[in-house]
């Protein structure tokens, strides 16, 4: 079972922004934040895009602009992230099942996914940055 | 967020074999459970070698064989079987990651993961077998 890599991309970004702190001077770097990461410059682009629109990220246009968090870490739950970025959250592929509509696995994988969707509600932005060790240089960008 | 094919197709045969009842003398036949779900015989072999290796299927050889449910319904959880064929469960591509072993969001994901596999572990393959209707020739073969 695996989150799609683009919440896995939007996760990483996010902490990223966290971990940058608060500072409204400070804006990090699409393509910076990207190779840091070792995801496209593309991929990044649309999950920064995605998390702006969404209003989780701020973004600044020109030369020297770039994005930071949009609101305070700790008031961004990571079941925000997670239900943002996977709107889909079908854990199986019941579309192509011949008992699709009159299955009974399907409400119970529903009510697990509730259970690991509220877990994650009750876990902060600013509560994964603190337990996070970066390497040495990883925000000098 | 998906569980993987093999998840998917354990979860299948074992609620077909849940449905098939408690006849010890009714097997059910491999080619013709795959067929049913659109599964290759090769991949619907695996998978019930698997449960069977795991002592949650019973599986007679021969020309007239096929599988059954080794143990009674109700006392197969569903989280037995999630654990069986998902034995990774990473949620994230953890390993390519420059944070791998720094990174708040692991434990974070871990707890979200425990309560989605506590749920499953409550809800038995009877449960799902219950509630689940069959097309009218679905146990026909």
């Amino acid at each position: 079972m695996r989150l799609t890599a683009h919440t896995d991309y939007a996760l990483r970004i996010m902490l990223h922004a966290a971990m940058a702190g608060d500072d409204p001077d400070h804006l990090l770097g699409i393509t910076a934040v990207a190779d840091a990461h070792g995801i496209s410059r593309n991929n990044a682009m649309k999950v920064v895009n995605e998390l702006a629109k969404a209003g989780l990220l701020e973004t600044v246009r020109g030369r020297h602009g770039g994005f930071r968090l949009a609101r305070p870490a700790d008031s961004i739950a990571l079941g925000e992230i997670v239900r943002l970025t996977e709107p889909c959250l079908n854990l199986a592929d019941c579309e192509n099942c011949i008992l699709q509509g009159q299955c009974g696995l399907t409400a119970i994988l529903k009510r697990a996914l509730r259970a690991f969707l509220a877990e994650l509600d009750q876990q902060t932005l600013a509560q994964a940055a603190e337990t996070t060790r970066l390497p040495a240089d990883f925000l000098s960008f």
